[in-house]
């Protein structure tokens, strides 16, 4: 903290090069997005995969978060005093909460997600919602999946209600992205895993599937979008697809909380 | 039709009738409420438990649904054609649909609710959001729930957000509701079914508790507000609490993604 100082105004140049950060442009040429809020900092600073390069905090918030304050303090990070209008102007949110954090961009290379030898993975194809995507990865996470990938054209994992509804599992789990489906279908075959459509018009349900042990092996799960699910050009890539059984009269679940009873399915027979 | 009427404005008196009904007290007053929009409409059209009493639409809206107003002058339902600003005033939502349906209020007596011999019932317990309210009530339709109770101080089931959320499930299954959680509790014991708890903090989870078998039994699984679960003193009243295990770092899953992995878990063992 710079108490001596004047605090950053939203024509400060620093607090300008980080407005850029709020568009997706300016985050791919910069390689580095913002994160908002106590819970995710907090997050941002434990992460292991990349690193905050630096905070910016109003006089109130940082009143209220001396502690993360001070563990970012003595990482040597960058902290400086932004003012209300500062902090608004680089919050994406109805009530801002005057503590923002620039870091390293999440996505990891295709290959390196994968390493190892990964037995569930969630890829987000053609997802355009950002709570969606962000809800999908939180689950992600809490099924003990070893990576999230947003393919073909899904939202940026950095837009900022896709990082708000990830509630930090951004930072917990392997992200990686590419706008080329084919290459994420090839590159998790190629590290094993079987691609299966979660599809609402699929033949098969998960629970057969799931008696006959083919959800025991190594699985990635691909998830369309909610208005439109996956085009048949992606199905025919896919080695099967399975539904979510509808035991009542809804039609269709929403895509978390199929990607809900998926993911689990997955996991609970990896595990067994 | 009244295609030869002038169309009813804001200040016609059936519609400012109907415009109370936009607030919880004017809908628990009449028994009725508002279900906006063209398939929320179907399905209230296709309702077993309840009546369509009228519909409101707009000339736009009416050029849009020609079959389906068919459908509701062929059952005799009333319907009027309201200007653009008397179906806004009706809506509640940002981009009115124009087509707005006057229904009977969905919940039924708990007894009734609970009638036969139920195996799977989602009790929602203090749950304000609206939009999870809806989310679960449509991912219980799914599972092939018996019914849904909001107990406690829980949202109106029709509320507008409620309503969009479930997409129809509150047409799908039997609701009821009380502010009276006790009472709840022990309509469902006397309706057989165990009480178990949807709780991050459990000691036990529910993969453990399924490969015990204790899911496949008559089960109703109560869900507490995302922010603030479920209080000491409800806890007390249930049999036993289970959490979705967390295999990753996540802390929690989100209200509607738990609610669908508990209620598959059930559903699934309960069928196998």
């Amino acid at each position: 903290m710079r108490p001596e100082a004047d605090p950053f105004t939203e024509r400060t140049p620093r607090v300008v090069a980080a407005r850029h950060l709020t568009r997706r442009q300016g985050r791919d040429k910069a390689g580095r997005f913002l994160v908002e809020g106590a819970q995710a900092v907090r997050e941002a600073l434990a992460w292991r995969n990349g690193e905050v390069h630096e905070l910016f905090v109003t006089a109130t918030a940082a009143e209220r978060n001396a502690e993360l304050l001070q563990t970012a303090s003595a990482a040597g990070i960058r902290i400086s005093e932004v003012t209300d209008k500062a902090a608004a102007s680089l919050s994406e949110t109805v009530t801002p909460q005057g503590l923002i954090a620039v870091c390293d961009a999440v996505p990891q290379p295709l290959d390196q997600a994968l390493a190892g030898s990964p037995r569930l993975v969630a890829v987000l194809y053609g997802v355009s919602d950002p709570g969606n995507a962000g809800t999908v990865t939180r689950v992600a996470d809490a099924a003990g999946a070893d990576a999230v990938i947003f393919a073909g054209d899904t939202v940026d994992p950095h837009n900022g209600k896709c990082v708000r509804a990830s509630t930090g599992s951004l930072f917990h789990l392997p992200i990686a992205r590419s706008r080329d489906a084919a290459e994420v279908f090839a590159a998790c075959r190629q590290a094993g895993l079987k691609l299966v459509a979660a599809d609402g018009y699929a033949k098969d349900d998960l629970v057969e599937a799931s008696a006959k042990g083919d959800l025991a092996q190594p699985t990635a799960w691909v998830f369309g979008s909610e208005a439109h699910g996956l085009p048949d050009d992606v199905l025919a890539q896919l080695d099967t697809s399975l539904k979510v059984p509808l035991y009542g009269a809804a039609e269709s679940l929403n895509l978390a909380t199929a990607a809900a009873v998926c993911l689990y399915a997955s996991a609970r027979d990896q595990r067994s």
